[in-house]
Formats: C-alpha cells, sequence, structure tokens
C-alpha cells in the first residue's frame, strides 16, 4: 500500500468523529477550520498530551486510550463549566496499524458523541506514540468557574468517589496489592483510571453556584493547592469524609486516605461554595458530590483526622513534569 | 534540582511567550485558557506536529526549531487570510535541557511577536521530542480564503521563490549537490527551510481579491492539487514562469523545476484570482508574487515547457504520512 493510501486511510477511521455543527463553517480538509463562537460566550481551550509508557501502559486496548484521550481534555471544559464544542487532535504513530486505529478511534467516537464534541482539525505523523488533543468549549465569561474564586467561609466538595484510579496504578505497577479486594475490585478501579467519566454536566450545573473549581488530575492535594494558591486563602480537610467508593472502602484506612489525597487521575472535581448555596448543595447534589472540608484564612492546607486532631501539610511532593 | 522546580524553570522560558491581549480573558494557569472571538468574525484553527528525525534533524538549533514549529502554523493561517491571535504548545521533552529551553522559546518569541499570536495555554511532558502548535486567528467568514474558490479562467500565482527550502533538504540527506553554488547560496537555502516565512501579510491582502488559496507545505504539486480537486477545476502550469531565488538560478533548470514543484516546505502561498482583479495584482503585487498559469475546465494538470508544448501530469508520488 502505498504511504498516499495509508493516509486516506487515516483519515477514514476518523470520519466518524466529524458529523456537522452549525458552528464548524469548515471542518478538516482545508488549511485551517472555521469555527464559530455563540454571541455573549467566550472559548475556553486546553492542550493535553499523553504519551506511550508516561501516560499510559504500551498494552493497554486502543478504545480505553481513545477514550481517556479525550477525556482529560473535557475534564478542564468540565472543571470551567464549559459547554463541549470541537477538538482537534495531532496523533504520532510509529506504523498505520488498521485494528489499533479503528480500536482507537471507536473509543474516541464514544466518548465525543456523549458529549456532542467534534473533530474540527488535526494531523497525523509518523514517530513514537503520541496523543496531543484540543478540546474547545462554550462559556460565559462571568460566570466560568476558575481557580482564583475561593473564599474564607466556602465549602469545599468534591464530586464523586476518591483514589481509585490511583489503586490501580498502582497496582499495574506492582508497587501495591491487597487481598482483600476481589478481581471485581480491581476491574472497578482499572476502569476508573482508564475510561474517566468527565464530569461535564456537573460542571454546567455549577455555573453560578462554585465559587472556584478545578479538575482533580494531579491528587487532591496537588489540585486543591492551585485552588488556595490562586485564591490567597487556605483549607482545612476532614480526612473523616473523604469519599470512597466500595472497593476503596475495603482496604486499610491510611492506605486509602493516600490514595485519595495524593494519586491522581481521578477527574472528578474539587470546588467551593459560598454559604448562601449551602442548603442547595445539599438537596440537589445530595449523592453526586461530598462537603470534605473548608475554606480558612490560614495559609496552606490543614487536615482533620480520625482523633477530630488539627494537622498541617507540608508540601505535596507531586512530580508535574510526568 | 526536584522535578517540581524543573517544571517552574519550563514555565519561567515560556513566559515572555505571554503578555497580555485585551481578548485573553483567562490565559495559561487555570484549566482552560478563556478567549474572546471579536464580532462578525469567526476562529481559523490548525494544528501542526513536529517530530525529530522526521520533521527536522536532530542538529538543528533550538532557535531555528522554535521558529520553524510557529511558522508551520502561522503559514496555515496565512493561506485562509487570517488574523493571528493566540497559540497553544504541547511540547514532549526528553530531559530538561536549560540551553535547548533557552534556544527554543526566543525562537518561537521572536516569530510569535512579529505576527502579535500569543501563547494561552500548554502540556509538557516528557517523552520523545515532539512538539504540537495549534494557531487560532480570526477572519471574516464570508471572506475567508478557502481552496475550493477557484473558478476556470482564474490566475494562479504564487508568492516568493520556490524549492529553495528542498535543495537545502537534499543536501542535508547527502542526495544532491551542485558545484556551481556557493557556501552562501547554501546557506541561503538552510535558512529557507529552517526558518520559513509566513506569508500573514499577503494573505490578509489577497481577503477580497484571491478565489481560493493554499500554503505550499507539501509541494507546489501536491498543494496546487488539493485546490482543483476541492474546486473541481484543472490547471495549466506554466514551467518557465516557475519564480526561482538568484542561487536557484544558478542550478540546471531541469533540476530547479523538480524542486520547485516536488519539494515541500517552502511556505509560500498559492492562489488563484478571477479576471477583475489581475490589474490590480499586476500593480500592487509586482515582485511580490508570480503569475504561474491559469485554472482550466480540464481534469487535472497540465504544463506548458520550455518548447511551448502541452503535458499532462500523471500522479505527485507524494507522502503525506511524513
Amino acid at each position: 500500500m502505498s504511504a498516499q493510501s495509508e493516509f486516506s486511510l487515516i483519515q477514514h477511521y476518523f470520519e466518524q468523529l466529524t458529523s456537522p455543527r452549525d458552528d464548524v463553517l469548515l471542518g478538516i480538509g482545508d488549511d485551517c477550520a472555521l469555527l464559530q463562537c455563540p454571541a455573549d460566550h467566550v472559548i475556553a481551550v486546553s492542550i493535553d498530551t499523553l504519551v506511550e509508557g508516561i501516560h499510559f501502559f504500551a498494552d493497554v486496548s486502543p478504545e480505553t486510550l481513545g477514550h481517556k484521550s479525550l477525556a482529560v481534555g473535557l475534564s478542564d471544559l468540565a472543571a470551567m463549566g464549559a459547554t463541549p464544542a470541537w477538538f482537534t487532535l495531532a496523533l504520532t504513530l510509529p506504523e498505520v496499524d488498521k485494528d489499533w486505529l479503528q480500536g482507537f478511534s471507536q473509543g474516541l467516537a464514544k466518548l465525543a458523541q456523549q458529549h456532542n464534541i467534534h473533530l474540527v482539525g488535526g494531523d497525523t505523523t509518523r514517530g513514537p506514540l503520541t496523543i496531543s488533543i484540543q478540546v474547545h468549549g462554550f462559556v460565559k465569561p462571568e460566570k466560568a468557574l476558575q481557580r482564583n474564586g475561593a473564599k474564607v467561609g466556602d465549602m469545599l466538595y468534591v464530586s464523586g468517589t476518591l483514589g481509585d484510579a490511583g489503586a490501580a496504578l498502582q497496582q499495574k505497577l506492582n508497587q501495591w496489592n491487597d487481598k482483600s479486594l476481589t478481581k471485581e475490585d480491581m476491574s472497578y478501579f482499572t476502569h476508573r483510571l482508564e475510561q474517566p467519566s468527565p464530569r461535564i454536566e456537573l460542571g454546567q450545573k455549577l455555573l453560578g453556584l462554585a465559587s472556584s473549581a478545578i479538575d482533580i488530575s494531579d491528587g487532591l492535594l496537588a489540585d486543591l493547592n492551585h485552588i488556595i494558591e490562586k485564591s490567597h486563602v487556605g483549607a482545612c480537610l476532614d480526612l473523616t469524609k473523604l469519599p470512597y467508593s466500595p472497593a476503596m472502602s475495603k482496604i486499610a484506612r491510611n492506605e486509602a486516605i493516600q490514595f485519595a489525597l495524593n494519586s491522581g487521575d481521578d477527574y472528578e472535581l474539587c470546588f467551593t461554595v459560598p454559604p448562601q448555596f449551602f442548603s442547595t448543595m445539599e438537596q440537589d447534589f445530595k449523592g453526586l458530590c461530598t462537603r470534605i472540608g473548608m475554606i480558612t484564612d490560614d495559609d496552606g492546607l490543614y487536615f482533620i483526622n480520625d482523633s477530630d486532631e488539627l494537622i498541617e501539610l507540608k508540601g505535596t511532593g507531586y512530580d508535574h513534569f510526568k
């Protein structure tokens, strides 16, 4: 097969991702895509790269990799409360592998359709497997959730459960195991690591309610630190309130806390809510979100532990250059 | 040095690229950037990846690599007639090398300042050297230059000179040499390969004049083919009219024609102009652009050669998956 045909082949796999939207005046096939932003909105953009051996294992299935590549960006849109619209894909591949392309594009397409986000441009090159996706969404600028809006007295919440992805990662690296867990528990952790659910709907519901938000990609502590640094506040975290999945609830409490605080890839939202909306949160977000602490005027992060003691955190130790 | 400090270090190098613009409501440092599109305009976007060993030599200087990484995207904006606004950078690096980062960011910054395009987001990861840049510009949708607007009777133009970058590439690959060329000639070719000048200003001047346009990244024939395919027309190319640099004019005519037609990386514009604007082109674009043929109703591409013979082109043979 000629290289020219190979290229057409690649395009073919991604056609399912390019169904028309009225705001795409020109999609794939010209020097640029031409995109229309709705009036009174601004465009929220984020770009993320996944590299084989750094962000995913070489043996991950192409479907789950397609899902995760897009989920990471969608999670950033969720954290701003933005409505997904378009994405671009810069895909570097060592070779043209039909089965891989079929699986990868299907994983991508399934999540894309779920969130009505469409492929508008891309570049396919030969080289070590690397996937960069830029997502674009819409949000009203005065409502967009940012990291810098937390105020003293706001309550601190997270969505879903924490630490599941971290447990899967440590287990895959052969650095952790727990005999009380069943195969189903481990499958659940793996699913959470490989196929995170970006909290798009929740992010939009929080517009006008939350004072700040971030998605948990680097671990709760590292990401909460971004909120308190940008907002010039402190936070007190009640370690007895951290939400765990049924699987995570089976393991030793100290281990679960470590996973919840320090492991990344959960892609839940961490956000703050001012006092006037506490009752709304309790009523409308019950079961979706958990109150885990509050914003304080102390610098830095404090914990309340099981014995009701207040402990100051020293450093997060997270490596951003991964 | 801790990994955390390494990351701060990387950010430091790119700060010079993030000077404020009124339309950047939120730049680097949150989950997304928030960007405002001017009224009556749409956003033109394009993403391109450069991989070491595929798109550039491992020994290229970081300054020129920084320049070229952005120039490739700017050239796509030029081909639409768009005004550059913002870019994002997904940078994958094998290690944190201060000198490299200093050079790369300076090369990028110099070209960015020249075209008033600002860094609004990015991702830095560890892995094989790979650079993906997405550019964003503004254009009025009814005026944007596209590939599909060429009409029978339009004249065909190119900007600048052709084949210089291809000559440098062939020489670097030790596949070509010409003893009539001086060191200065070869330096000129290399400069054209490594530091192309995106034709942003020209693209904007062509709004309302050109009926179609494309930038020459893959070679004149391959790119002109995109115009005639999308426009459902043919073209006749006068090989006696191809514009050459003084250096290119020194080599054998047949070799120069080959470089001009088949080698990529020139990043000139190829465009078509309808009859009512021929005199404008002759007056206002003299010395900037050269008329090299016309659009016909024959399918495919024909040449007029030195003997005034008409020859049909069979295939372009270009490998897009590079």
